[in-house]
């Protein structure tokens, strides 16, 4: 290894610690070695030579995967091969609306050399935004709160290099906007967190940059309410129309307690809160459409505050952007990443609600997460911290059932946006048709024969 | 097969020719036999029959393809499985803004549900709309006159149910608007045209319905200016601009004298003329939008209409609209689907331009497209039509090579989005990655070993 990325480029020990234990601290393993690759002909020399030797590889970026997708396995027979040092933006074409970015570039930092040159990078994560890497974005085909307007990672890309698990590089870093000459490939590789191969680089679509923004923050009483006002901004506003939120009330009771200067957005209290975000180049008076369209909705909108204002506006966001944080303070909890339908989000609150109150009467329920893409982020834990460190450990697997079970009965997916990694790889077999995981094997087994790429993982 | 799907859905003789021959009547093949299932269990049970006897399946539609990818080889032993008759929509989700179709549902019928229940379903083809199906659409992953707002067919796709080359069906008709719990399958069916399964039912994702048009036609000396006036309108009316078109001079005569009730859109006579489109769900004064916009483009613009009238723009549209069929009605041209990054388009034109003229002093090249998304439609002929026939009889190849050298030097593509049919199977492989052309093989081989999907088209 060292022959290929220089000594300084190879950390053993010690030094590999940090990338051996995810963000959360939640899966830790152990690496025969870490590897820094400096360019994408490294990165196949050393993909070359681990095929060779029959050495398994974990690719990873900025390692906040929320499903340990990123850390090696235990067994310390896993090289990590981490792309951090390849941050180079190749290239920008502002009349193309594209980037070429490297593996290693910051998603933050992606999105600010998009806008020094007057464009839009739109994929937008509230946590993670600084640290992670778009390589590992579009390895896990990363969501977040853009993806009503803008879809998600996966919809942002127009080309893709990518180290094959033989080491062989297949240059498909093309930018164009149509086509249609042979299967598309690149779709293969985003969002099979690192299996297929090693994605290296990538030309990524860019927007034109809003100029105007309205923000609305709105009580209902109950998520049905949200459901039907969500159809209706959007057949009101259309595109503009870039994120709906939805908010517990338990999300901000833990947002109060744990985060300094957050305070309710209106005096009486309610069960649920939606953020709507308008946004628009055209330097349109969105603030009066929003309001307009919240007062024709007919009676369930129980308060709402609209702002064209940015600081008014942060500050409704910060509530939305601390619940994780929030959560963490509080401690552990049992987390789902689930989506149904946009039309069910409130049959799934309401059913998995019922059948966790039903079996655990006393259990908290955090739910919170992007609305308008059918996504909720559905959090459980028991009140005080010794009962609920108990009930994770004697009952993660039955809560987990019970919500997954609803999350089948509305045909939703039991990983929205943050894929399966280690976390879900074996709990999928349950909820996915048999015969789509056997086409996930059979190409999987097609391209990576030798099984080296991320074992252990997805499949 | 008659005991599947009865007697009169099995097409032989002479009734089975116009399944045989493609709608441009380009491509003649001779079938062994049409079948023409009415359900998914019928495909299925086909397929499976196929499978055990060895009989190879063309899949198709309504039989619109522009490369011969719809229609039997010469041979006589593969048999046509037309699903015309699945065209059921069989769901259909406002709130979720989705609809589930099956393959044989026409685009004009598809649209029109749509705008029924007050949404929208962007995919927009000029000449074949009426006639094509859903199933081809999204097997050939159609592109059209909104890709630049709305994306490809590709994009439009939330699930799909698909019978495989064996006779089993994956039913991935999730309506899901975020799902990583995997490899992303539908992307490997979508655009494969028919040679890795048959695409049953899709479920489309729908937009709100624009309520504000308004439409401008520009003239400009030369592509280049209408490359930066392309990255200035997308500046300054962002995501309202749905579709940015260039049409040659030579373009408009070939019109004129074809086709009644056109007319010039200005008194002088312009090189190239664009429609650019701009759509809204607000109610916008995008007319007003989009003179600012133009007025504030600088030197370049030689002469401009705006209108939101409905009839005026779709006088200018006419003219865009029937450029094919004027052509048609010229004779016999060689026709190139190309794309370049939409930056290099002026580039394209100028060195295809003197390439050609360089070797062909007489030659006519009539260039239109859809520049919003880098792809140009280049046709070419002789003037006169004995001229023009020998022409074509003994120079066909060494066009192309002259048009495909360019288009590879500007890293484009020799097919933007009509796919790769019988027409350009062979040509491909001069010009795509031959390890990607060995990936491709690949997973061909893997998802269907006996290779009886479509054989002859693709790959």
């Amino acid at each position: 290894m060292s022959a290929i990325v220089g000594s300084a480029a190879v950390l053993t020990g010690e030094s590999a610690g940090p990338y051996s234990t995810d963000w959360r601290g939640r899966y830790s393993g152990k690496a025969l070695a870490v590897v820094l690759p400096s360019d994408t002909k490294q990165v196949a020399e050393v993909v070359k030579l681990c095929a060779a030797q029959r050495i398994a590889i974990v690719p990873q970026g900025g390692n906040t995967s929320l499903c340990g997708g990123s850390v090696p396995l235990s067994q310390g027979k896993q090289i990590v091969l981490n792309l951090s040092r390849m941050n180079r933006i190749r290239a920008f074409d502002s009349i193309n609306y594209s980037m070429t970015v490297e593996a290693g570039c910051k998603l933050a930092d992606v999105r600010e050399a998009a806008e020094k040159n007057n464009r839009f990078f739109p994929l937008g994560l509230t946590a993670t935004q600084k640290y992670c890497e778009i390589g590992g974005n579009l390895s896990t085909n990363a969501g977040g709160i853009n993806v009503l307007r803008y879809g998600n990672a996966r919809d942002l890309v127009l080309g893709l290099e990518v180290v094959l698990p033989d080491g062989r590089i297949w240059k498909g870093l093309r930018s164009l906007r149509k086509d249609n000459s042979g299967y598309d490939l690149k779709h293969l590789f985003i969002g099979a967190e690192g299996t297929l191969g090693i994605i290296t680089a990538a030309v990524l679509k860019l927007f034109p940059r809003p100029q105007s923004t309205a923000t609305a923050c709105v009580a209902v009483g109950d998520a049905e309410v949200a459901v039907r006002l969500l159809a209706h901004v959007r057949a009101n506003c259309g595109d503009t129309l870039s994120s709906f939120e939805i908010i517990s009330r338990s999300c901000l009771d833990l947002v109060y307690r744990h985060i300094p200067d957050t305070d309710e957005p209106f005096v009486r209290q309610y069960e649920y809160y939606l953020l709507i975000q308008l946004g628009d180049v055209l330097p349109s008076q969105l603030d009066g459409a929003l309001r307009t369209t919240l007062q024709s909705f007919g009676p369930g909108v129980l308060e709402q505050a609209v702002t064209s204002d940015a600081d008014t506006a942060e500050k409704w966001w910060k509530l939305r952007k601390n619940i994780s944080e929030a959560q963490k303070r509080e401690g552990v909890s049992i987390k789902h990443d689930i989506s149904v339908p946009v039309s069910r989000v409130a049959d799934f609150i309401a059913r998995a609600d019922t059948a966790l109150h039903n079996t655990f009467p006393d259990i908290r329920i955090v739910a919170f997460g992007h609305m308008g893409d059918g996504n909720v982020h559905y959090n459980v834990s028991m009140p005080g911290a010794e009962q609920n460190k108990d009930f994770i450990a004697q009952q993660e697997g039955a809560v987990n059932k019970l919500v997954y079970t609803v999350v089948r009965e509305l045909n939703g997916s039991i990983s929205a946006e943050h894929g399966l990694g280690q976390l879900k790889r074996d709990t999928i077999r349950d909820y996915k048709d048999p015969l789509e995981l056997e086409l996930m094997r059979n190409i999987k087994q097609t391209l990576d024969p030798l099984g080296l790429m991320n074992p252990g993982k997805v499949i």
